[in-house]
């Protein structure tokens, strides 16, 4: 068996970005994945963030549906007739793992949550994926990665010191409560190994970003210390942020007293290894002068000249790459981190490897509903039950 | 059996963020973690990013160790000696999961790496953890999270339009790989489980922040966009991004026309609820107008009035909260978020809850070595061995 979710069978009733993204891993693991779509458009990431532009020039869906739905078939169903809960109901029947990321007590009121189902099927494992998880003041308030970021404290304390708010620029709540919801799961499927039992789990944006933001609450709750906005500075330690070089800019990290040294001895042991700046207390005391003096140098340096002085001397430096930078990179490649698929795709891999039974990818993404009839099919339904439930659909 | 990890025993080689996190949520399922420290002060994150006043203040360790170790034990083991990588070596020998973050490398030297150990311990799982992997063009160069937040291109869409990069004021990278090593080393232990086989397996903090940013890079490869710095705001949707209130600021999000109608007749039906507005394409080419129209609203109101009018009307909202305000707010407690030990502490809990074997706290942090006796004794370590190993440190 060389595929570590071979015969697992997962049904992934979620949309957007965090379940769909913790499916396809369960599918890079080898697990059979059946995407469940509304006939209305499907999942609504078919769309997302591209203009109609851009959905000309290289075709639907668009590219965060690619990032987070290889290794999955699609099936249409409309979960707001009878038919098509009484269909989902047969698939989960017959699955070892259900997502959904509907509100609270949606799948209760269609007759397909856990308790309906948990007696019949007693080895599912079931995970529910909310904004704020399933109780609680905030329970039925909307919520997507930005509202997380923001409820969380995490934008409070990124931007420039004085500045508004900002946000990090990906949606890193949501991708990170993507692998809170892998953990669950294949802690569930190691349970269930073990003992037979099947579970309910669930996880959120809220538990995603407050794992996120753990040391600074632990802060908070220990010393009262409300940590702000710094740029790209850190209250760690200096130098422990971004410098402007002449093309772009590097960051600088040299939070140890030997580090330090060789910093200075790599850029200008003049200015910089002075007897003030010798201790690590003494460079957080003198942070402004700290950094004052190391900019003074990197201003006259190309990122690549800074990079390679100070990768030379082992302190620790990258060049705050673009976005075409950091793709055209080759130490990801070199890693196994980009998945190679049909004509020249490429795809970000599985964010860890496993070395006798690594991720992989076998199909694209699926076109809506691509494989309806398929699914229905190996489920044991009938000729006439396919053509009913795909027919009100095509 | 209620925890799902009972009888697995987690060897943790690693420091700082990630991987005693990781080890950490593996000891909330239930795991017996071995904490392996060095002589020489332990795990760095002892002292981190916590001035000399407040350590007096609170005592050692330091708020972040304190985040990243409960439910560990201790031992002190100088992997500087013979004796002391031995000791290494006969623990591992009865460990089901042994982690580390050396550099690439390191491990072998020593002779304690996977190929040293793995005939004769066929079934243990052995995770490496790295910067950038372990092998490539960057195989060698420290970096931390900060570096790799500037590697992957998350620095450069971060911070404001036009403004300089700025970081995602967390360890997200960090905490992110974390997730990452819970997921490989679960999914390593099921296929254990299924085949008797045990593995290798790595990941790294360039995996983590690729998965990050994997939407970015797929947009890239296909389209050519090299998205930028937008403040709070995003290139999806408008409204979609933080604005100003008369106390501080809230976000607001409302990518559908319909949730954007109820905004409108929320905030205000005469300049909101113009024809003008109505549709997304629309209000994402007069960004800049809508987003004005809001501000000139929300100026006048609180957060909490904000907030109040229109999660009232089902429209997406979240106030920016401080640290202080996330995490006195009751909806993280409400879910189960928050794990209570000893006299009043509070901790961010696992990031996932199984409902029948759900991670729990059973221990507080450990003190250096605090357990090197016991540990050594339970492994067959004769009363003279034990003596010899930890007297060199006491």
């Amino acid at each position: 068996m060389s595929e570590v979710l071979q015969g697992i069978r997962v049904l992934d009733l979620s949309r957007i970005f965090a379940g769909p993204d913790s499916a396809q891993m369960l599918g890079d693991l080898g697990a059979d994945v059946i995407k469940v779509e509304s006939p209305k458009g499907g999942d609504e990431c078919r769309y997302l963030g591209v203009t109609k532009a851009e959905l000309e020039k290289i075709g639907a869906p668009s590219p965060s549906f690619r990032s987070f739905n290889r290794n999955k078939r699609s099936i249409v169903l409309d979960l707001a007739t009878d038919a098509g809960r009484d269909a989902v109901r047969r698939l989960m029947l017959r699955s070892d793992v259900v997502l959904n990321n509907f509100r609270p007590g949606t799948m209760e009121r269609w007759g397909i949550g856990y308790d309906d189902l948990c007696t019949e099927h007693p080895g599912m494992i079931y995970c529910d994926f909310h904004a704020y998880g399933p109780v609680g003041p905030l329970a039925d308030i909307g919520a997507n990665d930005l509202a997380l970021q923001a409820h969380s404290g995490l934008m409070s304390i990124t931007g420039e010191e004085g500045g508004p708010p900002a946000r990090a620029g990906s949606a890193i709540v949501d991708l990170h409560a993507s692998l809170a919801i892998v953990s669950g799961v294949l802690a569930a499927l190691f349970h269930r190994e073990r003992t037979g039992e099947g579970q309910r789990l669930d996880t959120s944006l809220l538990l995603s970003s407050a794992h996120l933001m753990s040391y600074f609450y632990q802060d908070y709750w220990l010393t009262g210390n409300e940590h702000r906005r710094m740029g790209t500075a850190n209250h760690l330690s200096v130098p422990n942020q971004a410098f402007p070089a002449n093309d772009g800019y590097v960051v600088i990290i040299a939070p140890s007293d030997e580090m330090w040294r060789r910093l200075a001895a790599a850029l200008d042991p003049e200015t910089l290894g002075v007897e003030t700046f010798r201790t690590a207390s003494e460079r957080l005391r003198l942070r402004k002068d700290v950094v004052e003096a190391i900019s003074a140098i990197t201003r006259g340096l190309s990122k690549h000249e800074i990079h390679a002085k100070l990768s030379r001397a082992k302190v620790n430096v990258s060049i705050v790459n673009g976005i075409g930078e950091a793709t055209g990179h080759p130490q990801l490649e070199a890693v196994g981190g980009i998945f190679h698929h049909g004509d020249g795709e490429r795809y970000v891999g599985t964010p860890f490897r496993l070395h006798k039974s690594p991720g992989r990818m076998t199909r694209g993404y699926p076109g809506l509903g691509e494989h309806t009839a398929e699914i229905l099919s190996e489920a044991g339904f009938s000729e006439a039950e396919i053509e009913e439930l795909s027919g009100e659909w095509k």
